[in-house]
């Protein structure tokens, strides 16, 4: 399908994409684009890329498809590096979990060659970050989300769909700004309370012993307070408005707790907890079987 | 060991911890009681218990050992129940998960019996609840947490001690309040939080469609909000005062992040994450092997 796919960032989400690719034939050569060279001299070792690029340019020269696997921060600066080497006929995509963010660096740099761009999410991840948890199967029967805006052209949306169905994944389209107010709620804020919930402990004298004492509801409950820093600090500042929006609302819904808990109201608490249980009980991952 | 078990609760703890008395023959026979005559006559058809009594006083009647399974608010009035049938050498154990409320009720009802009385806390569970979920192997390798009073008798807490690890559980012993508030941080409130975020969602417009998007980090984070509602509001009442010092603290905590992420201070927040990320890297179930 794609003669040479060129990707920015070689880490976990841009190694897993290149190895897919490959191993589904969607690409016959991957130029592949770290800022850290180490990064790079892993991914080639690994066969994740087959040339090193010494700079972004290099990566998207000559290159029909071009991933940015990069923090969402970075995402407006590599667009302007690259933006005068991109074909007439290339695909751009990213993989940011924040849009409206990325749409916004796009529009303000891409001008004329907006229509090429696809911006994506894919609800795929791990805690480890790195190349070398690359994984050739990380997008299989993981939904991806499409923001196309107004410009997107036709051509290039249909050829995004088809790579990551045929990648396996599970393609929806929605606006950026739905999909930015959906993911402040389902994901970014429950990292953000992950995190919050570690700092909270570790702020008290006997976190040690707590820690020790924690079970498997812990286990589960703080495994996304283990992912990348820089990432997540990337994520809730890009999605400011709509995390700060749910934290509150959340803090709401707490103290809604606290009060009834404070006063004794044994019949509204459990009317409040029933309620979540219930929704949460009858809740299960959409994901394509 | 044990010649009878009162069984008083034949739910999901107290099913699981007979079945397990029983495969490792430290009991000979099981005589139970619950309020719900449909969950005793399934704990009997199960193998669950062996005889059926017809109340909490009939069920420790006979019984060298007796545990309470109970919610937490039902300890007193059973206590109050059962004081006059319990044997003079009878040791009496419960698996609540708080522990200072359990032992007041215990001082203010058994009196010259308080020796007898093990309190025990088993650092295991399940989402689902019922003896229809009942196993054998759930406190294997799981930490159980013996709060001894300074009138609990050196034989009875020997006794408790050695059949949790003969039933393969790693057994700890702590003050009821030193309990209560780790418990507090590593437990109450990871399922308030859990609680609270899901009544956030729900209490919004377009709640079924954020649901429908969420992914495995949602799975994972919200999994303890499915938990039992009797038994959740039970135990947030039982251990309020812990708790809200811990849901307060939570608060500021997370209020601290989203100063940061609405000021744009990037390098704090990505301070805060990394502290929250590398504890909880850095962090693993102290489980035994």
């Amino acid at each position: 399908m794609f003669e040479q796919l060129g990707l920015i960032g070689c880490g976990l989400m841009g190694g897993s994409f290149a190895l897919a690719m490959k191993r589904a034939g969607l690409v016959k050569r991957v130029i592949g684009y770290s800022k850290s060279p180490t990064t790079t001299q892993r991914a080639l070792r690994m066969g994740v890329i087959d040339v090193e690029a010494p700079s972004a340019l290099l990566a998207v020269s000559g290159s029909d498809l071009v991933l940015l696997s990069v923090p969402v921060a970075a995402t407006e600066s590599i667009f302007r590096s690259i933006i005068h080497i991109i074909g007439p006929k290339s695909t751009i995509m990213d993989v940011g979990s924040t849009k409206q963010d990325v749409v916004k660096a796009a529009r303000s740099v891409l001008k004329d060659k907006m229509g090429q761009f696809v911006p994506c999410h894919p609800i795929a991840g791990k805690e480890l970050s790195g190349v070398e948890h690359a994984d050739a199967n990380l997008y299989k029967a993981k939904k991806i989300i499409l923001t196309p805006t107004e410009r997107t052209q036709t051509e290039h949306l249909e050829k995004a769909k088809q790579l990551w169905a045929a990648l396996g994944s599970d393609v929806h389209t929605m606006s950026a700004a739905a999909h930015d107010a959906a993911y402040a709620a389902v994901s970014h804020l429950p990292h953000m309370l992950g995190f919050a919930l570690m700092n909270s402990i570790l702020a008290q004298d006997d976190s040690k012993e707590y820690l020790a004492l924690a079970g498997s509801g812990f286990r589960d409950f703080s495994r996304i307070a283990a992912s990348e820093p820089k990432m997540w600090t990337d994520i809730m500042l890009a999605n400011k408005d709509e995390l700060i929006a749910q934290s509150k609302a959340f803090r709401r819904s707490l103290q809604a707790m606290e009060v009834l808990i404070q006063q004794g109201q044994h019949d509204a608490l459990l009317e409040l907890v029933t309620k979540a249980s219930k929704a949460r009980v009858g809740w299960k991952m959409n994901d394509k079987k």
